[in-house]
């Protein structure tokens, strides 16, 4: 297909196309005139893999690029792919290395610890959570090792059906493609999930009086 | 108490609760002399609430004098009065009121009903979980009925037991401090815990070889 027709069909703009071209984040493709190429079905994945990761990742171009590479890797391990587009999206949080990060980050130890968990000291999620920790320490409410052991519950077992639902002999982009999207953008459901779901428990709990029971129902899609 | 142990025992700077005390957040205390004034423990709770609204839900002065009047307004209910503080964190999301986000609209609704939550149609985290639905449609990786309901079932679990920790017997103040701070800051815990149960499950499902066992153990606190 001509530029214009990848372009269509990946929703990226040709001006877009040409930039990753030229920062060789995407292939050449065949030339068959000195102005014209032809692309094919890996320009279109490699494009959507990109588009995930700067839309739904939100990452710079040097992550996009770590990740490319090491999806293009083939003697990387499919648990190492998925870790390199992972950590890419960070957060980085500068480590202040006090008495309270360093109390808050032996709990976490402890935590996972406890709960058999494998993951290594350098990961981003890790300094997200110690910061947590710390804030809510801070204002008066530290976490229990009871409570955050209720989240990381809830955390795996979601964690372990979204991991279940890789398929290991898809291609190595769509992978992290799905890895990434998932990732990112399931945040934002399960944090808006837990906010609706709070305010149906608090109605439950606290409302005076109930609401209304049925309004007209809705179509169902 | 004089303004100097307000600010030790409050942990917030004396200029900034001059200015708090200026923008009548704060009621001013009783003049002993005539730059003096004695502080009492509502003073050292009001600015406890409004450090956690402003440092943890990063909530701007007009927000935080919005939850206040709901705090000093006893004619509130509490559902009404934690919903007001709730809704003040947003996200504050332009609705594009298109085709795409009114499938994503009635998707979420049709969930909903069937959860039989009481939500309201005003709940800012209905245009969140919409915004999120419409990127994942967008990157070709619609999310499901049944994976929603997987995400609604977990968050549903955490809300239940976070509703229940609230004492109904407590200051008014203390019930909308502790829902702010513990809704703002379990997100990120929550989004930590994820990632590392992903990587977890990742390592057990894809990696190689397993990590090498027993590192020496870290003493836990």
């Amino acid at each position: 297909m001509l530029i214009s027709e990848l372009s269509r069909r990946s929703g990226v703009p040709v001006a877009t196309i040409k930039y990753y071209l030229r920062e060789r984040l995407l292939p050449a493709g065949a030339a068959t005139a000195a102005t014209r190429a032809e692309y094919g079905e890996r320009h279109l994945a490699r494009l959507r893999l990109i588009r995930a990761l700067a839309e739904a990742g939100g990452l710079p171009l040097a992550s996009i690029r770590r990740i490319l590479s090491a999806v293009d890797d083939e003697h990387l391990g499919v648990h190492e792919m998925l870790g390199t587009a992972q950590y890419a999206l960070g957060p980085a949080i500068e480590v202040p290395d006090d008495e309270e990060w360093n109390a808050a980050r032996a709990q976490i130890a402890a935590l996972i610890e406890e709960l058999g968990w494998r993951v290594t000291p350098y990961a981003p999620a890790l300094d997200m959570l110690t910061q947590a920790l710390v804030a809510l320490r801070r204002l008066g409410l530290p976490a229990t090792a009871r409570g955050l052991r209720a989240y990381a519950e809830a955390a795996q077992a979601l964690a372990r059906t979204e991991i279940a639902r890789i398929d290991p002999s898809a291609p190595r982009a769509a992978m992290v493609e799905r890895t990434v999207v998932a990732t990112v953008l399931y945040e934002p459901v399960l944090i808006a999930l837990r906010r609706l779901a709070q305010e149906n428990e608090s109605a439950r709990a606290f409302a005076a009086t109930p609401d209304k029971p049925a309004r007209p129902s809705r179509p169902r899609r």
